[in-house]
C-alpha cells in the first residue's frame, strides 16, 4: 500500500468511529445536527466526543477536553465541518486552532450558511492541514433532516405506513388494528423518537384514539439512549383543517401540541389548554402542507415523521413532499375491498410515480421496506 | 469432534453435493422428481450422477457407472430413497446391492406409494447400512411438487403476481404493461420453465395477448440448462369457462394447449387444431379449480405456475388452493383506483388470511417476495 492509500484507509477508519459516536445523538441533538469527533495522536485515539444536545458543547469540545495536551500535533476527525461562528457556544474552529491540532479531516462541509466552508477556511489559514469528504455519504445520511432544512428550507419528510402484502391498511368499514408485530411497533417508536415532529391527521386521531407520543419502554434502546429520547420528545403536530378533533381527545390530553387548521379565530381556545393553533389555509380548502413544512423548518424542525391515514399521507405523496417511505409489511392479505395505502387516484401508467426501493428487511415476523421517490423531490 | 459428529458433518457435506447435482434436473425431470447421487469411497468422491429426464437412468445408475469397481464397500448418498419397483427403468435398490455398496444415506424416504420405505428396506435386508433424513428439508424443497402430488394427490400451486409497492397490478382502465424490469422477467421465465404446467385465464390471454411460453433466450441459464428447459416445455393450461378466447389467439397459435371450460360439446373444434378441451364445470358456474388440480395430478403434473389476472388468481387464493406466492414488486405506486392484487373481498380483519413471508430479495431494480399461507393449505 502506498502511503497515501494507507492514509485513506486510516482516515476512513477513524471517520467511521466518529460517525458511530455521532449516532449516539440520534434522539437528542434536534435542532442541531448529530456530530461526532475523534482525535488521533501517533496512531492512537486520544480523545472522543459527540454532540449531545443543543446548548451543550459540540463534539470537538468534548474530544479536545479528553485529549488535553495530546491534541497538540494530532489529527481531528469530525463528521461535520467545525463551526466558525458564535452560536450558543464559541466556534469549534477556534478551539481546534488553540489546541494545536495539525490536521483536520471532515466528512462534509456544513451546509449551514453561517458556516459553509468558513470553518475549514479558518483552520487552513491557521496553518492546519484540512481535508473534507471522507465517508461523506454516510455523514449526510445521518443528518438528512438538517441538510434538507439548510439546503432547501424544508424538513426531511418520512412517511410511515403499515400495510398488508396486498397494499391495504384497513378494512372498508374502517375496522383496523395493529397488523404488524411488536418488533415493527418498536421500530416505529424509534422513528418517532428520532423525529423533530410527529405529524398526524384528524382521521387517525379520531379513529384510532392515537396519542402519537413516544413510549420509552417500547423503544428497545439502552438506558442512556432511552433517557436521551425521553428528555427530548418530538413535537406532535395535528393537521385538522376543520378542527374536528375535540380538545378532550387523548391526543390533546397527552401533552401540548401544534394544531394546523384552515379555521380562523380559534387560537385562544387551544392556547388556554397549552396547545398552539396555526392557520395555514390553502387555496383548495385544505391546509397548505407545503407552507406548513416551510413554517416548521423556520422553527428548526429537521425531520418530520408522517403517521397518518391514506388521505393525509396521500396528500403529502401527491404533492411531491415525501422524501422517504417506511413501509411496514405484514404477512396477510386484507383483500380487494380494503382501504388503499394512499388516496392517490391515477388514470394512466405514465402518471405512476417511480420509487427506488432502498432496502427490504425482516423485522420480527413482518418486513420493513424503505423506498424513496426517484428522482428525489425538489423543494 | 466425536466420530459420530464427524460422520454427521461428512454426511451433510456429501448430501449437499448430491442436492447440487439434483438441482441440475430442475427444468427437465418432470413428471419424475429431481434426484442426485454421490458415491464416496475412502473419503473421495468416486461417482456422481443426477436424473436428467423421465425414461432415462436414475441418478444412482449414472453414479454407479462412473464409480465402477470403486463402488464396492463405498457409501452412496442419494437425495431420495432409491426406488424398489420396476418403472421405465429397473429398481435402483437392486443396482446398489449388486454394486456392493456398504452404506446408503438418503435425504428422505420416497413418498411414492410404490416405494415408501421399501427401497431402504430392501437395502437393509441385503446387509447394507441404511440412514435416512440427512438435509431432508432441503431435499423436500427441491421436489415440493412431486411430494404434494404423492402425498395429497394435487400439484404444488405457485402463484406469480407482479405488483406495485401499493399492491396494484394495472390501472382501472385495464391499461397495463410490464412494470418490472428484465431481471424479474427472466426469473418469471425460469419459474415457467421449472413448472409442469403454466396456467392462465381468458382475461390475461385476451388483454395481454399472452402466449405463456418459455423463451429460452430470456432464461438466463447456461447452455446445458437452457437446452434441457427447451426440450421439456411446460404444458400450457387455459381456464376459459365460457370459451371466450378465439382459436386464432396468439396463445393457441403458439402451440398445443389444454383448455378447461364449463361449455359442453366443443372438444372437436379444439382437437382439430391440436388442443385438448376438458369440461370441468363447477357448481357456481365457474370451472371447478380443485377438480382441475386433481385431474392435472392424475396426469403426473407436479408444479403448477398460475400466471393470471386478479380474478382467476383471486379464485385460487379464496379457495385455499395456493401453496406459494411469488410477488414481483416494482418501485412505483399505481394509485388507489388501480386494480387490486387479487379479487378477494373481505369484510372483517378476522377473515384476513395469514401469510408467512419467507424471503424478500432484490432482483434488478425490483424486489421479489416469497410468501406462503400460514398454516399451509390442506388438500
Amino acid at each position: 500500500m502506498s502511503l497515501s492509500t494507507e492514509q485513506t484507509v486510516l482516515d476512513a477508519h477513524y471517520m467511521a468511529r466518529a460517525l458511530e459516536l455521532a449516532r449516539k445523538g440520534l434522539y437528542s441533538t434536534h435542532p442541531n445536527p448529530r456530530v461526532g469527533c475523534v482525535i488521533v495522536q501517533a496512531g492512537a485515539v486520544v480523545g472522543e466526543g459527540w454532540h449531545v444536545r443543543a446548548g451543550e458543547p459540540h463534539a470537538e469540545v468534548h474530544a479536545l477536553r479528553e485529549a488535553g495536551e495530546n491534541a497538540r500535533g494530532a489529527t481531528a476527525y469530525v463528521t461535520l465541518e467545525p463551526c466558525s461562528h458564535f452560536g450558543r457556544t464559541p466556534p469549534c474552529a477556534d478551539a481546534l486552532v488553540k489546541a494545536g491540532v495539525a490536521r483536520v479531516v471532515a466528512a462534509m462541509q456544513d451546509p449551514n450558511p453561517e458556516v459553509a466552508g468558513r470553518g475549514l477556511k479558518r483552520l487552513a489559514e491557521a496553518g492546519i492541514a484540512v481535508h473534507s469528504g471522507v465517508l461523506e455519504g454516510e455523514a449526510r445520511a445521518l443528518n438528512q433532516g438538517f441538510l434538507k432544512r439548510m439546503e432547501h428550507g424544508v424538513p426531511f419528510v418520512r412517511v410511515k405506513l403499515a400495510m398488508s402484502l396486498d397494499g391495504r391498511t384497513a378494512m372498508a368499514s374502517g375496522e383496523s388494528q395493529w397488523i404488524t408485530g411488536p418488533e415493527a411497533r418498536s421500530a416505529v417508536q424509534r422513528l418517532r423518537a428520532q423525529a423533530s415532529v410527529v405529524l398526524t391527521g384528524a382521521d387517525s386521531v379520531m379513529a384510532d384514539k392515537a396519542r402519537m407520543t413516544v413510549r420509552p419502554a417500547e423503544l428497545g434502546l439502552d438506558p442512556e439512549q432511552t433517557a436521551l429520547a425521553e428528555r427530548r420528545p418530538p413535537l406532535r403536530v395535528l393537521i385538522d383543517g376543520r378542527l374536528r378533533v375535540p380538545l378532550d381527545a387523548a391526543f390533546f390530553t397527552a401533552g401540548p401540541a401544534l394544531v394546523v387548521t384552515c379555521v380562523p379565530g380559534a387560537a385562544a381556545r387551544y392556547q388556554a389548554l397549552g396547545h398552539e393553533l396555526l392557520e395555514v389555509p390553502g387555496a383548495d380548502g385544505h391546509v397548505d402542507l407545503r407552507r406548513v413544512l416551510t413554517e416548521l423548518a423556520d422553527r428548526g424542525i429537521n425531520e418530520v415523521l408522517v403517521e397518518a391515514g391514506p388521505r393525509l399521507a396521500g396528500a403529502f405523496a401527491r404533492q411531491g413532499l415525501v422524501d422517504e417511505y417506511q413501509l411496514f409489511v405484514a404477512g396477510t392479505f386484507l383483500g380487494s375491498t380494503a382501504r388503499p395505502l394512499l388516496d392517490w387516484p391515477l388514470e394512466r401508467m405514465n402518471q405512476a410515480p417511480r420509487l427506488k426501493i432502498i432496502e427490504m428487511r425482516a423485522i420480527g415476523s413482518d418486513w420493513r421496506v424503505t423506498a424513496i421517490p426517484d428522482p428525489a423531490p425538489g423543494v
